[in-house]
């Protein structure tokens, strides 16, 4: 079994993500699943052929795409991912999206194929804070989401696949003024090691 | 050198208090300084001779009060301690005091003998979210800041000390809904070694 | 032209919802359109029901279903209604259901037929907060405007609509502690006037 | 008996103050009071004697000195001002004070001789969300405070006062993004009322 985690490099101002922090600290193996992990841009256009590849080379049963949610005060399992992109900064090829569909003829939305419910709860069982998202907003996140569940669903891959919000790490918010909510990178990779964990 | 550091029981509707966990992990020494540490109830008529008690023991050049703050994003440097009690809960002994002064006599206030900025930016570079408060609220944890800097006061004693408020363990957060901001307890440990490591 | 308002009966610990509330204020006529209102049950069961019937006698141009949201700061303008229940306390029937569809067979989602931005646009320029967003949770809020988008697009009707959330009432946070945020119900009747008058 | 209410220019990047525009608005009269009110400038050094003055024109029996709060959901009844300024943005006239004492000779703080507890309990029962607050910050408005409870002391002067901080008018958050919570000016007004008639 292979388990495929993307995270993604920096934007706005940021100059590292969590995403990516977080994925590389994994270890190679949790149970019976190897981990191999993607790094995808902050683009509307780019991000999904990066994850397409990845899909391609990796061939992964799982896959969970990760991002950043600045603010947030604990790992938020995304339950949908809706067809409209409309962003409030560029991209980081400079691209900025107002009220477009990422399909034009896709379905409105695609739910997340994770166990979204279950995963919080065991996270939070294990100590780490965690809850449901209805909304991956609409931006690069929920871009790759959608496109993400797309693929799955238009080449009947036999994959099942979701997204996972993370917040800042403490580092990036003790950076800020006034001070965001923020969690510990160690924590971050703990809570998606056993999300792993728990669907292996 | 001695510092003593303070931490309180558990109070409300917890089974831990961050503040008194945090404070047990903290080496026996850093660099020159000596740590000793006392567990305070979450009383209004005991907190004040557990620390008196304390201070006579131990004899501190420092002396740093942690209490816990729900809620709160990062490390919190209280800077003013007033001369109020306002209970919006009863203590842990059922006493709930409403708009009383703690010393009928004494000042309105006492300021902190803390460099609460500098602890704060400390912190901070070292990647821990923290700020300044400017109120300790007008509970337990106020009364003892309070008592400290009055017990420094009046007996003239060669002692700087002030308080820290602390936010949520990430443990503690886990299990409340919605989940409210936390920091890791080896976080708030890394924070108060490095507020001692400052002082000394 | 004819315009529907709904707004919501009270529900949880209250005994007023200000969706209802202001709605009935709103005058019955805004520029050339005629304004009707209905009363909806807060139950996942009668909500479409209810509304079915205000749709057969009324034949609006355009259907604006309102609700309370908790906690929010401005007017909300909803998105996206997505295709779930999960309800963390019963609706007035004592129903709670557990991360369910609302019709077995429907899509993922549906998107408002309203412009959302615009009118949280139009809005702001009148000096009312508002904005768009994206999730109407998973409660009987989001049922109703899932099944709204859903009849007018299984039934092909003539209509445009969509869901707007409300604060908190100024009277409502008034007995809250922590006070919430909330708006003055003159003004949310103001905002949801404003929005009619931008549609027609 | 007479009131005396003041309120502040704006400040920031503000174009009005909630403060004065409510204060503005207040009846002439409240039952057997007679209100004056003055403008305060957002100045460290120039506020005080600006009070000063208006204390020696209209020798009120009560005076409120009111400020903006901004992102607070309700009207907050100052407790305590302290003796220190520090301010994260200069005042109007360029002056930025880094953890200065008001008045070096100064009690550590003075409480407001306002019933706090009895204004936010009354504003509250007429539907205004209300309560007490236990630091009006390190910025002018402390500074304000500090200074008229210290006139009063100093100069025995046969006076009860205090301070009310105010949220952001409806208008002001409206402009802004994310929305802040905020008050109708109208209920501020109201508010500032109704601590009025609970005075006298």
């Amino acid at each position: 079994m292979k388990v495929l985690l993307t995270g993604f490099e920096p934007f706005g101002s940021e100059t590292v993500n969590p995403s990516y922090e977080a994925i590389r600290q994994l270890p190679e193996h949790i149970g019976r699943a190897e981990l191999v992990t993607a790094r995808i841009p902050v683009s509307f256009e780019q991000s999904g052929p990066v994850l397409k590849e990845a899909l391609a080379i990796h061939r992964p049963d799982i896959v969970i795409c990760v991002g950043q949610a600045g603010g947030y005060s604990g790992i938020a399992m995304e339950r949908v991912a809706i067809n409209l992109q409309d962003a409030s900064i560029p991209d980081n090829c400079g691209v900025q999206p107002s009220e477009q569909p990422i399909l034009p003829d896709g379905p409105a939305a695609y739910f997340s194929s994770l166990p979204v419910k279950k995963l919080a709860a065991a996270l939070r069982q294990n100590g780490i804070p965690a809850f449901v998202s209805n909304s991956a907003g609409t931006y690069v996140c929920n871009h790759l989401m959608y496109t993400l569940l797309h693929l799955i669903d238009r080449d009947h891959l036999p994959v099942i696949g979701g997204f996972i919000h993370v917040p800042y790490s403490t580092r990036q918010a003790a950076a800020k003024t006034p001070v965001p909510a923020s969690m510990d990178l160690a924590q971050i990779t703990r809570g998606l090691a056993l999300a792993v964990e728990t669907l292996v």
